[in-house]
């Protein structure tokens, strides 16, 4: 049985723990093994601050870019292997797994471009300069430095690849150095990515270490330069953001965690149009994709009532095309469950929505005699104000379907009750429409994604993260915000004003560094 | 007995609990009451979401700079009577109950014309909008919306006008209704002034709300788009953050707590020339104005070794020249401390600070029979590096001399050993030395304050917050940012992607609202 390793402190460490094993969730056979224990926290941020820091600061955007570039490559070279390993221990058919591990190449490959364009410089401006004083000569200019500390990320299982690569290409174009958690149960395919990393030579010593099991006490450790950037539930996230020593350091903290995002229809939009379409294909996609194991998979449907009969019996006949079964067959279109634990998740939560829906297709049965296979699931519920559809993600292929009137404002409503999400979808082509109802939903979401007919053909599905626009959400959704270009750097550096002689303050901040944001 | 007031739901509340009373500091005479209790805190949040917040979001940037304009003009109007309540509670000479007051009307006045520029618009876009998709057809755009909670202020006995109105008028020209609580102490100020701005009617009902006395289970009721913005100690900012609720529903929180400023002279600085003056006259300001109760005050002046005894010599000169006594004279230039409280505190850290330094003037022992008088104390370290200098804010009219060999490099060590402050300043005329010290000081402060002869004549001091400059720092500072221009409304707004159809996107943005940031 392979045992994954950490890379901590320029070496890889197996652990001394008791084993934990992952598993391959469409036979439930063990395919590996983590075991924690064996490392010094302390001396991995010491070795991260002391000595990846200065290294990577050394360095300006131009050249942190050209590793990004590199690290995309060498991760792509490898390509198939990795798919291989999202197969079999993540479950995921072809097409999920290159959507995993191209969101990692693609996002180093974004954030690589971002570099070069930011040229030799190692300090960004943020704004223009002010004159502070009666003259100019007392000035002032804000800029963008990058912090003295480590950046600890704690990835989510659903993403092993992309979500712990969007991290890094931030923490690392910022000039911080990273130490990476990967979920357990996928740590296969992190592992890997990780050891190419690695292996590749290409980041300075100190730069890139990865923790294979528990993070032990490293927080206790944590100073007022470091971060923790966290991607799971929000029970851990409340842990992490309410932790001793973060709190009392300040450490800074991003979390993104639940979301029960939402895709509404407005009554304007007719069965033959283009945008009625996009909006079958946009749910059914999110709702299987990954399993529905995907933080902006839609988890809330908003119809209006009249319509529900119909958008319910085109949904079943969409999700029913949907092919599952072995993720490693051509023509499989969803997988299993990552794990165990999921899948009895999932299981239980489809009862407790059962509970107040009626289920149009799925259930909580077991799709598959082996394996954590579950059917995609679409209820709709008895009472669109019902407690259970606005406060429990149900992480897997599960949606329901909420009638209501169709005005706007009460879609704004319903869609607040879920206390803050990643994103919200609208399809309308009245623009009166989407302009009252972006207005409402705007507060409680990081991204907002509006469908019509004159962007139909030309759309990226709203459940898609994009580098160029930020992902996070606030309240429930952990109150974060990850990528967005340039935007998600901030995270990673200090803004200061500097104040003092105009010329002196402005060298520290080239005019063409505002621009290229 | 005069008993200060609540305004909340619309009407004064006098409380319910044991009073508790505020002094005047020059006489130890009881001035004034406080009684906590008969509040229902809920109440108030759902008034100032429910009420306060939708009334502000229907006015335009330019008129809610328009009500800020004239809040400050009826501050402003009372100017003689605040001064006199300054005095009389907070023991401020008549110059800094001004520097406080007109830091209060000042800071409105600068976001009421930063309202007007960005005239009839209710959203702001961030940054510019982007291709998306294969074709311009899929855009994206970021804007800032203002949430739709309440945003409670936690304020520092020091600067009971200031600090509270600072707060207030980002919050209220974001849209979002504010919920003040002054420090106690100090509270005859801010009471009056809460009832100037409850008295004009000014502001919509359920945006201006004032809190006498505990918040009691207030933070128990915050929500998703609720946010609390404190200043104050880093225990208590602890307390604040760690809140179990403000936790577990991700509220957002702006912590501006202890800061061990530092003002570095650099080796090259002649003793004839304007930028040795100006160091000598910004650091006996800073140590005097206010008694020292300035959470931008100097803590720590690193001098190089050979020079310490001939600054040592002008400092306690300049220090000598402070005119100590009763705050209603109009010679005196410095007062006592605000209370009881801090009078203990202070000549406690005095007592800490003492036994690894020598005291070059002034001391622990009180400067007047009554009153919480202390003569501005000027330490000399025995090791710069000793732990207290730089853990332990003694925040009264006391700084530490610490020698240091004159490397940019070291000092920037030095000074990074009080784990983030608020700002630091940096006295040099050599470029290259300035740079260095800049690159890193930059991560472990908001602010850098550079000194130097070019720009002697025309600088405003490094203790003096500006509006334009953000104001806030990392670590034990806080890790929060205010102020800054429209870098301050950003705690009261949601960050949104607007994904879609590029000319139902863009017009969510004006082009122009980028341009007045």
């Amino acid at each position: 049985m392979q045992t994954l390793e950490s890379l901590v402190l320029g070496r890889p460490v197996s652990g001394t723990a008791a084993p934990v094993q992952l598993f391959n969730p469409s036979t439930e056979e063990a395919v590996a093994e983590i075991r924690s224990g064996g490392i010094d926290f302390g001396a991995v941020l010491a070795y991260a601050r002391g000595s990846g820091g200065p290294a990577l600061r050394a360095l300006s955007f131009a050249e942190r870019g050209a590793l990004l570039k590199a690290l995309s490559a060498a991760i792509h070279a490898e390509r198939e292997n990795l798919i291989e390993l999202s197969i079999l221990n993540a479950g995921t058919p072809r097409g999920d797994a290159k959507f995993d591990i191209d969101g990692a190449t693609g996002t180093l490959a974004y954030y690589a471009a971002l570099g070069e364009s930011l040229g030799d410089r190692r300090v960004l401006a943020d704004g223009d300069g002010a004159q502070l004083g009666r003259t100019a000569r007392f000035w002032g200019q804000h800029v963008l430095v990058p912090r003295h500390g480590a950046a600890v990320h704690i990835n989510a299982f659903n993403f092993p690849a992309w979500n712990m690569m969007e991290k890094a290409a931030c923490a690392l174009l910022a000039g911080v150095p990273v130490v990476e958690k990967p979920g357990t149960s996928t740590a296969l395919l992190a592992a890997r990515i990780a050891r190419i990393v690695h292996d590749s030579g290409l980041l300075p010593a100190g730069a890139w270490q990865f923790i294979a099991g528990s993070v032990g006490d490293l927080f206790d450790h944590l100073g007022a330069q470091d971060a923790i950037a966290f991607t799971g539930s929000s029970r851990t996230a409340a842990v992490v953001r309410g932790h001793r020593n973060v709190v009392a350091k300040n450490v800074r903290v991003n979390l993104e965690a639940d979301s029960l995002n939402a895709a509404v229809l407005a009554p304007d939009v007719e069965s033959s149009s283009e945008t009625y379409a996009l909006f079958l294909s946009n749910v059914a996609l999110d709702m299987t994709q990954k399993s529905g194991q995907k933080c902006t998979a839609v988890r809330r449907i908003l119809v209006p009532k009249e319509r529900v009969a119909e958008v319910r019996a085109d949904l079943v006949a969409a999700l029913g095309k949907v092919k599952l079964g072995d993720p490693a067959a051509a023509d499989t279109r969803m997988g299993p469950l990552a794990s165990k634990a999921q899948f009895d998740d999932v299981r239980a939560g489809i009862g407790r929505l059962a509970s107040h829906a009626e289920i149009a297709c799925g259930g909580s049965q077991p799709a598959r005699e082996r394996g954590y296979f579950l059917a995609p699931t679409l209820l709709v519920a008895r009472d669109a104000h019902g407690e259970i559809f606005h406060a429990d993600e149900v992480f897997g292929p599960v949606a329901s379907l909420l009638p209501y009137s169709g005005s706007a404002e009460e879609a704004a409503a319903l869609v607040a009750l879920g206390g803050g999400g990643l994103v919200a979808s609208a399809y309308s082509n009245s623009s009166e429409w989407a302009e009252r109802i972006v207005l409402d939903l705007a507060p409680w979401h990081g991204r907002l994604w509006l469908g019509s007919d004159r962007m139909a053909e030309q759309s990226l599905p709203p459940g898609m993260v994009l580098p160029a626009s930020i992902h996070g959400g606030p309240g429930r959704a952990g109150g974060g915000e990850e990528l967005g270009g340039l935007r998600g750097l901030a995270f990673y550096q200090q803004r200061t004003a500097l104040q003092g002689f105009k010329s002196q303050v402005a060298a520290f901040a080239p005019p063409e560094a505002a621009a290229a944001r």
